[in-house]
């Protein structure tokens, strides 16, 4: 078999078939561009082919022809092409492709937190911890894990849920982070939090009994929580965010939303990103009460996506865990099922590639929390060495460990460096004619409005295009420059967006502002 | 929430359900034992707690009711809360638990290959690379790697399918082993072979839309099939292997599973496990042509599990692969579909932990190709350090490089002892009174059959245990030797196995096999 792109090609069929705008019948709809679902290049196979194979597109599983992900989709794709085309020679208007798509800190160029390293080389080889050369707390810190690993090796299983004395440690630092007790027992590690969001999704899954479960996500959403949904074939009831509260949650949407949904799902589950993914914002705590009311009130069960809870940039705004919060609330709040998630791949460490996540569940029925358990050992376990940078996480040098000052001083950087450019890309597009750009309160993503000319928007459907698929892809090909159409993540109807992240060092940052603004100009020009 | 115990509890209308025996109709049943469905400790929850809640074990996801992972069973988990009390200083009747219940080598003392953690700590921490304490091929190996990670770190996202050297690696791996060609974008690396394997099984969904499509899996199997298949609402087609003909396939078995797997689903898959899984059998070249032409003739999608290609005993067993063996045979079947999955848990590395393993797609329809990899991509990617460690498997050092001899050394006595201990463990099961046991060709289990007294099935029918399980719980409770009861893997109705591991080192097989000859003698003893 020849090599085929990686692209999403659609007969048109099952392109009208699956398209989230027709099976998810609650509005907001998700708005995603066909030419998301469509490929850039021609489908393969004639559909001859075909007949003579036991798998083809008429009779895969449907729910994986309708999913999307655009946070790698075509225009990613065709940013990697971009990429190898200039690594050829090939002659482009620009000298480097700049790819502010996806979460990725050290694709970006950010240095891994050393303490982090040295504890990864001393338990993957631990005969370095014999050689003098590394700091006490490093080996104490490796020897501590080991001895929990099996042989005290980080090539053994570990238990389904993670290492034990790495789900104490994470037990340790929510307690610490929220002033409210939890136990080990009700943490299970992941591969990223992704795995444990999908996880959790899981349990929600019907099989075809009865109507689907509806799971509130935000619009804009992060597209895993939509793929999934997609996969699961699950109800996606989407809220709109309110982009002139910078992106705040409105409870008379939610509840809009909620009774929509009803005619369709048995609406069960809340999702909330804070911060937010692709939206930047940071919920207010008076926010989050409201929202945990109307949770209670329609007896949702709260998915509470806290990946960038160290990603707080705004001088006005805090972290609060969902967790703190309903705890404080008081009865009957406090007894609110809840699962919150956690990531090594955001926050200050970056460390995405290692894939180190988890999830605690709050006040779930028992008998769920062993079932979740089942569930997830036929996997057998998530990464050893992913679950260890996640202990490093949780459990860091403390004040007068000998690695204490340079961890520090390194995370500082790190986080300051974070806030410098999220105010850089929020002041950029902001003074752009035609472009509304909300404050980036936190996380890693700026989510800027497109005032797109009638024209643009014209041209755009004449090629079947979305507008801002058509204007993501028209940027890339003319300046290098790959960000992700709002389409990837829901929006208003005829409103256009981006996302972008903050994460392109400054200099790279200030390259990307550049070449994005005499884009834009250009773009405006051409289609005024 | 207080801590509920890791245990399966149900309700008992769920369990009757449930049962694999109800919901697979078509024979060979997997009988699995209602003890391990049934939890060794009382539900924790009355049933009207389980009212206040949103998630409850009534609506939660039937399949996750009823799916099954026996090798992290019940017994296992009594296993570890024996090691707790021993460790608490409980008196018993023995000084340890041997756990042999899951093919996990390093926590069986088998010790890590030394140019693997070598590169290890370098791609973690790269600063030393410039100690110069490290071979020269280790550092070649560990910047070549680091090159094509994005940032020029381990930290950062991978591809979905993988880093791109390191998918070129497997396929010049594969093409070397079978002289067939490997084209590097039908290589997928996922978080360990089960990922993929589960990947693969997810494109068969049809979300009640027609008939289950059936998937043939040899009874006894790996329960990672036979959860997967439950967990994904899938029909289990069940072929017996034939345990007097060392558990090689029959192609009569094979073609009267298939007959009447057609009245309930509609069969496209087969999976075969070689070297076996629980069974230890090496299929010899005659055996896989039958099988072949078997699946060609039903246009079945083959999915051949070949984990333990490099754990081959027998002085008369060698491995081939599927995909050398249809290409060989030529026209037609070299054309047929073929997944073939990898991994580095077992082999000589045994790097359970670092979780890293692969699919090869053969002949698949390139559109599939592409929906695969959609669908991968909204789990982001694998870990990057089990990628590394697949890499150092597929392209180890080369006679000449300085880490080749001791690499040598150690690959050629892991698989030595390995082949020690099957001999080992065939040679002891196989002497005691009232115990089968096949040759142990390759793998790392024996499936051997116990004889069971009557008066002891009808001891455990009164507990309402299946006789092996029961069998087991005993053989734990009275020595700390954990095996798994073949009710977990399937078994022929009235034969009753358990698979052992050939992983306890020497001295440890040495004290396991003494406390098993002796318990069995009692055990025949109070029940003859």
């Amino acid at each position: 078999m020849s090599a085929p792109h990686y692209d999403e090609p659609r007969s048109s069929h099952t392109l009208e078939q699956g398209l989230p705008t027709n099976s998810h019948a609650n509005s907001p709809r998700m708005r995603i561009s066909p030419a998301i679902l469509r490929a850039p290049k021609q489908l393969s196979t004639p559909l001859r082919m075909s007949s003579t194979k036991v798998l083809t597109v008429d009779n895969i599983n449907p729910q994986v022809v309708t999913m999307q992900y655009a946070v790698r989709g075509p225009i990613v794709i065709r940013a990697v092409e971009l990429e190898k085309e200039l690594a050829r020679g090939a002659n482009k208007p620009f000298k480097s492709v700049i790819k502010a798509n996806i979460g990725d800190a050290h694709a970006m160029g950010q240095h891994p937190i050393t303490f982090v390293r040295q504890v990864l080389s001393c338990v993957t080889n631990p005969s370095l911890m014999e050689t003098g050369k590394f700091p006490k707390d490093v080996i104490e810190h490796s020897k501590a894990v080991l001895s929990e690993c099996g042989g005290h090796s980080t090539g053994a299983y570990s238990q389904s849920t993670g290492v034990e004395i790495i789900r104490r440690h994470i037990a340790e630092y929510i307690t610490k982070r929220d002033g409210i007790p939890s136990d080990p027992e009700n943490v299970a590690i992941s591969g990223g939090a992704s795995e444990s969001i999908r996880n959790v999704l899981k349990m929600f899954v019907t099989h075809g009994g009865g109507k689907k479960v509806g799971v509130m996500v935000p619009i804009p959403q992060y597209p895993l929580y939509s793929a999934s949904i997609e996969e699961y074939a699950l109800g996606q009831v989407g809220y709109y965010l309110i982009e002139e509260k910078n992106w705040g949650l409105d409870v008379n949407e939610l509840e809009r939303a909620y009774q929509e949904s009803l005619e369709n799902y048995d609406t069960k589950v809340m999702v909330v990103i804070n911060p937010g993914n692709p939206t930047g914002q940071v919920l207010s705590r008076e926010n989050m009460e409201e929202i945990v009311k109307f949770a209670h009130k329609h007896k949702l069960f709260l998915m509470a996506d806290e990946v960038y809870q160290d990603n707080v940039y705004a001088d006005n705004s805090e972290f609060h865990s969902f967790k703190k919060v309903i705890n404080e609330m008081g009865a009957p709040y406090n007894k609110m099922e809840l699962a919150s998630f956690h990531s090594v791949s955001k926050g200050y460490m970056g460390e995405c590639g290692m894939r180190g996540g988890y999830v605690e569940l709050s006040n779930l029925d028992p008998d769920i929390y062993v079932l979740y358990k089942k569930m997830i050992s036929a996997k057998l376990c998530s990464t050893v060495l992913g679950q260890i940078v996640m202990d490093c996480m949780v459990c860091p040098p403390k004040p007068g460990d000998p690695s204490h000052d340079q961890w520090l001083k390194e995370k500082t950087a790190v986080l300051a460096s974070l806030k410098e450019r999220a105010r850089l890309v929020q002041k950029a597009y902001g003074s752009i004619e035609g472009i509304l750009c909300n404050e980036v309160q936190g996380a890693m993503y700026a989510f800027p409005q497109i005032l797109m000319p009638p024209r643009a928007v014209e041209k755009a459907r004449s090629l079947n295009q979305e507008p801002d698929f058509f204007y993501a892809m028209q940027l890339l090909e003319s300046t290098g420059v790959c960000i992700v159409p709002g389409s990837g993540f829901g929006q208003k109807e005829g409103t256009y967006h981006f996302r972008t992240t903050i994460l392109p060092q400054k200099e790279v940052m200030k390259d990307m502002l550049a070449r994005f603004t005499s884009f834009h100009q250009k773009f405006l020009e051409e289609y005024k």
